[in-house]
């Protein structure tokens, strides 16, 4: 493994290029931060994102149980039902998912007044 | 603030959610790290980002200016150059990230499986 993970033409580079799609997909951390509370339902799971679309919990269902980081497990009562739950992949996974979450809440007024200080620089540019 | 991160309805989440977007951009990754070492003209950062376009970089570093976590600043020498650096912001930002995207790197080899047997499932289950 190469010392510059930023050198960008390695495969490596390119899978971990890969990787942070996946966690910057804010319905994917969102999944990820449900699941490592308890296993749910596709039902329960649509509650809890309150605003995800069918399609959109289908499709980030399907990516992150094809990376390994979740698992879904059909329940054979009557009428069955689906689970979904971390796999140990998952679950290792969710300790810098978790930093990286904090660290956006704690900082949204930093970014705002960045924002903001941007968009005021870029208007007196103009005038 | 909310203790439920995945409250999405939350405008704080929706804000969060566009935090991590940027994350998930592997070139606001690349730069990040890239950053940490030491301040970068733009040149530099082209080079050293090996394979990003010159549009994708402008785009990139406007972005992470604009979010307030770099700095770019005109050195008035002859000829005059630019020069990125991190902001504190962003310094704060590279713990998390830097953690993220050693998870990414270091499981490389454990989601190429996953996937391998998520299309090897989903072929048997075809024919």
């Amino acid at each position: 493994m190469t010392n510059r993970p930023h050198d960008v033409e390695s495969v490596d580079c390119k899978k971990a290029g890969q990787v942070l799609a996946r966690v910057g997909e804010k319905w994917s951390v969102f999944i990820i931060m449900s699941l490592a509370e308890k296993p749910h339902r596709f039902t329960e799971l649509k509650r809890a994102l309150n605003g995800i679309s069918q399609r959109m919990l289908t499709l980030c269902l399907r990516g992150l149980e094809r990376d390994g980081l979740i698992q879904r497990t059909v329940i054979a009562v009557m009428p069955p039902h689906v689970e979904y739950a971390l796999t140990p992949l998952g679950i290792s996974l969710t300790k810098p998912i978790i930093a990286l979450g904090q660290w956006a809440f704690e900082h949204i007024p930093d970014i705002d007044a960045a924002r903001a200080a941007f968009e005021a620089r870029e208007n007196g540019e103009k005038t």
